[in-house]
């Protein structure tokens, strides 16, 4: 499955055009630098053309002339994955999806929404929000994500505490298999107890086993009137702590966390901190309040873990807007520190393992990489944790990335040691495809590449992604 | 994959004994006549023998053991499915979980906990209330049933509106799979994103694929408060209606149906009616209300859908006793009728679609088989309807028997058309595999065959259960 030479990779774009309108296969530099890439920036994109079929009969038209040639596809969204798993940099064929964009069918009795791959995160919550509904899966790309992407990675976000991830929310699910055929999958169903699932395979598998081309959503009533808290924390036992406290009593549905340093990144782009009093890290809870109706029961938690030792410091939004400038120190600070190419790792843990894992790992850059300004933040309610290290302005970029290689192992290592995941949500793609065994023994990943078989077996669905072939 | 001879048989249990000790190994008639079956009383029970291993490594050992001699095995938990699903009336060896009876962990951070398949759901629940928490998968049989035949069954019940699926909250999986592998599936996390997970093939897949052995389940706060209420419905479509004006303003926990016909055997057996007014349908509704909170809305609600014509009559309970009374007219149901030897159906459609299927249900039944005591219940909002038969006391148990057949095939080939599910929650066992192809096509059923070879290449986990061998 190389690149195949100038010759034969005219003759494949020749085959393309007997199914495919020419304006939509695509081979000129430019869209083959920005369709062959995601948001990692590691692997220079080189795919042989871009193609963008427009309904699910090209796809499968697609996927079974692929499969005759032995031609390597990567299914692409709104490549905005961070783990590669979209990059097409051997000379595959990037399958694009985004002209599938049409939200299909909406019934507002089953509360669900049937829709095309290539339908962006926001367009989605908009509709849904049009219709007195909520679709809860909601993370800092949503403008440009699509929902086949997140279906693909399972993405998560933050929401999760309450509302769980992509999956929970997907109750339909259209593919066509890397053999080319066709499936349609539960068909919106709440209950259906016939046979394996073969949806929840599909979900998370980063385009291995084939290409979702529509998917069936749930939707659900909105948040009532949420309130947003930020905390000021002493030390990391202190979160699982307010944790424990506010999830007894408040409905949660985001609980957050940032480290000072992430903050003052944020600070320098011009937002306010939120109190004066300056703590290690912070927390942001996020809770329903109709009519401001715990917001006493919020204030008095807020008391009893003052007296506890376990905050110094708090803010609570009294309107719609104060809650969305709380939410930007959280949101903003992912883009504030992209001019420092972050190297980022996101991990995660059962939450009762987080503060003994957080300290095992920030005691181990601080000895050891001393030199690398560390940042935390991430999704602790549901153990997630997102370290960014930022490259030193002196230090070359091959370096830094060799050196960041070596951190990963260290990194992992300690994380299989507290039972955790490699990936919480962005998913193994390419960047942690050499670590995927610090999570997932042999015996399971040799279940992995025989699923792979089945759906897959001349292996040209997204090669090289989550595994290599044997 | 016949039943061996007798002295073969023999030979087979005296191997057993060099890893299973031979109290629990049970070859009388009683045991093979008790663990042979499910609720179920349609195959006679004939395995091989009982064996109940003791823990995971003796499970492994007897996989690899069955493996080894092409020796097909029925994984046995409580036994109270309705498919055959736990059925060995064929020679096979049936494996007891019931010795796994353990809770092995409980963290009230993650708000989780580890046990062995063969816990009952009743006592899960009883454990996670006298933690202040609560596991909200119910159902009827929650005395009997195993943790772990949840999970091969997806088990759903009475609380699914609100909570969902046994599939959703189950964080952690270990099974041994068909060729005697070990594998411990995602480790109680909340976010992973490693690759396929393995851990939502095995839920839903009947013992056909491996024997599930522990499992992670997340817990979740208690209900606040729960109030019920039963409505008096004149027609179908009513109950929709009224299932659209309570979700939009109260958090319902369970929204359930019964018919008339249905009420009429809980009422032989002693319960009252909740109201004077006859009425052909009946909805259950539960909400939480801390507080007697939300009951003026309800009250309103109330009126406002009796304005509508929806319902014209109702009662709700005014303490946690009247609560469970009411919740009896529902629960008892099963019961009351079980002498009449029901032929029982567990269908399930998109809920908007529940209103028409069960309008044109109904019609076939009333049409073509006038004679039969057609009795409707079950979990409306989410679109899961069960369809009991009763036997006319006249009436031969073949002759019944066959002519329910042919009812089958004439109401899934409806089912089809809206697009349903054979099966909501029982599965598909032995009962429903001849129908499987009417949720399931051809292709798809492909390569559920497939996923079993890569899990159980020897065809020994529960063969001839959701679909024979080819």
């Amino acid at each position: 499955m190389t690149q195949p030479n100038p010759s034969a990779a005219a003759e494949l774009l020749d085959g393309l055009r007997a199914f495919i309108e020419p304006a939509h296969i695509r081979a000129d530099a430019d869209s083959k630098a920005r369709y062959g890439r995601d948001w990692t920036r590691l692997y220079p994109p080189d795919p042989l053309a871009v193609v963008l079929p427009g309904d699910v009969e090209q796809v499968r038209q697609l996927v079974r002339y692929a499969n005759d040639r032995r031609l390597a596809l990567v299914p692409s969204g709104g490549r905005t994955g961070l783990s590669g798993a979209a990059v097409a940099c051997r000379g595959e064929l990037v399958v694009s999806l985004e002209r599938m964009n049409r939200i299909l069918d909406f019934d507002p009795v089953d509360r669900s929404v049937t829709c095309q791959a290539g339908v962006i995160t926001e367009a989605l919550q908009t509709f849904a929000r049009e219709r007195g509904l909520y679709y809860p899966v909601d993370f800092a790309s949503r403008g440009s994500s699509h929902i086949g992407g997140n279906i693909a990675t399972n993405a998560g976000g933050i929401k999760v505490v309450r509302y769980g991830l992509t999956r929970d929310w997907v109750t339909g699910l259209k593919v066509i298999t890397g053999r080319g055929d066709l499936l349609d999958l539960n068909r919106g169903l709440i209950k259906n107890a016939s046979g394996y699932d073969l949806r929840h395979l599909f979900v998370g598998s980063e385009g291995t086993l084939g290409i979702i081309v529509e998917a069936t959503l749930k939707l659900t009533r909105p948040l009532r009137e949420p309130s947003v808290m930020v905390l000021g924390v002493p030390d990391l036992n202190g979160i699982m702590a307010i944790y424990g406290a506010l999830r007894g009593q408040l409905d949660l549905s985001a609980f957050e966390f940032f480290s000072e340093l992430a903050l003052r990144h944020v600070l320098k782009k011009g937002l306010q901190r939120p109190f004066d009093t300056e703590t290690p890290y912070y927390v942001l809870a996020e809770f329903e309040n109709p009519q401001g109706l715990h917001t006493d029961a919020a204030l008095a938690l807020f008391e009893q873990c003052a007296e506890q030792g376990w905050l110094v410091d708090g803010a609570i939004s009294q309107s719609e807007q104060q809650a969305q400038e709380l939410w930007r120190l959280r949101e903003d600070i992912s883009e504030s520190i992209s001019e420092h190419q972050p190297y980022k790792n996101d991990i995660a843990a059962r939450i009762s393992r987080v503060p003994s894992l957080l300290q095992e790992i920030d005691g181990l850059l601080r000895r050891e990489y001393p030199d690398f300004e560390v940042l935390w933040y991430g999704h602790i309610g549901d153990g997630n944790l997102h370290i960014n290290i930022l490259k030193p302005k002196e230090m070359e970029t091959a370096t830094f990335a060799k050196k960041c290689g070596d951190v990963s192992e260290r990194l992992f290592a300690a994380l299989q040691r507290h039972g955790g995941s490699i990936s919480a949500e962005h998913g193994v793609g390419l960047t942690k495809k050499s670590y995927l065994h610090y999570t997932r023994n042999q015996t399971e990943i040799g279940y992995l590449r025989a699923l792979k078989q089945v759906f897959d077996p001349n292996g040209i669905m997204n090669p090289g992604k989550i595994f290599d072939p044997e």
